[in-house]
């Protein structure tokens, strides 16, 4: 390995979780995820801040991407400082403190056959 | 915060929205979107123009991003000074006086179980 | 309007055309499409080469877009100087002679519920 | 041909190949795909690393794309060293010896009517 590829500042403009999901099926439950790389040899201290239509943002949400390891976060999960609300516009800020590589993907199972999104997110240093 | 992410132009080449839709649920009606992301300080007049295959643009679509907000705009719902055409391929131009992030969603519900698509919109300034 | 936005040269990895489609309505048919946008005053030509797993490259596949016009071009619908086979990866080189923005798009209706894939290509001057 | 298009590193953040399919069809099993476009006239040699969440990277996969070739490689078929692991997020990083153009694409079957992700992989030199 030579140095980590990637960026420190992510963001992400379509932020949307569907609150229904035609099956209960962890997997399957509509959910929206920030898929985060780290392939350098130190951990990724990052930062995730959450802006709205009607409001000022929300976070910081904190997480750490191990060295050598990739961590695809659910937004579903996240309620520290608070839940992301469910059938409301949101974007993303995704800050790291070492290069990481973001890639957003929503899987939306408001209908019975599912329907998927991906992006790499757009990054600037 | 620090300086805003984002860049002041962003195309979309492809653009269309489907005129059918399996369902009258706003949410899940046949739709496209470019959702704009102002991390910024300053609020972002952003002005979108429409190109088409065979006549000549149209617009500005004028429309403001708050300081700390992000708008998920429906081409849809566009009509000042002109709407959208349904069925019809166009592709948009994204001009803002600040940085911005913008990202292209299309939820195509034609048939029962929706489709999605999702791109970081190309940015050059 | 200033000066045209995009680049060059642009490229697509994942080139793929089902054979088969569960509708026979042209809108629905399994389908991939490069779309071009040119911001400019002047004519875009284009020129596609088309590569494989495992023969020489096809084309130049040639086709202009009109100062301010968008083309979403179907490569189902390329035939000179050949046809684009179905069902075989493939990958595409779109270069042109004015900075142009181009973003593929595939729609795949082998299942009645189509799904959709879309990406900014590749660009590098 | 002038040169070839394209950088040496990419990566992938989001990797994910469902166990189930609900097709025996092998063009419609869920699967995951690194497509790599070599506009070159030498060969690419290329080697990809896998990262998880919770254990150290595996590889390196390697295998060579010809000269003006491209192959849209299936993660599903890897084996030396190992395997992908199903139903497990992962996250790849692509690096070859000369340019090449990288997407990821992934079909995801688990329902009847599947569903398609496709982003132009993230790429730093």
């Amino acid at each position: 390995m030579t140095h980590a590829i990637g960026s420190r500042r992510w963001a992400i403009a379509d932020g949307y979780i569907p609150s229904s999901s035609a099956s209960d099926d962890p997997a399957l439950v509509s959910h929206e995820s920030a898929c985060v790389l780290n392939t350098g040899d130190t951990p990724a201290k990052v930062e995730i801040t959450l802006f709205f239509s009607d409001r000022e943002p929300a976070g910081p949400f904190r997480f750490t991407v191990a060295a050598r390891r990739t961590v695809h976060l659910r937004f579903n999960d996240l309620d520290d400082p608070e839940p992301v609300p469910r059938d409301t516009p949101y974007a993303s800020l995704i800050e790291a403190d070492t290069p990481v590589v973001v890639q957003q993907t929503r899987l939306d199972s408001r209908q019975p056959s599912h329907a998927l999104l991906s992006t790499i997110a757009y990054c600037q240093d």
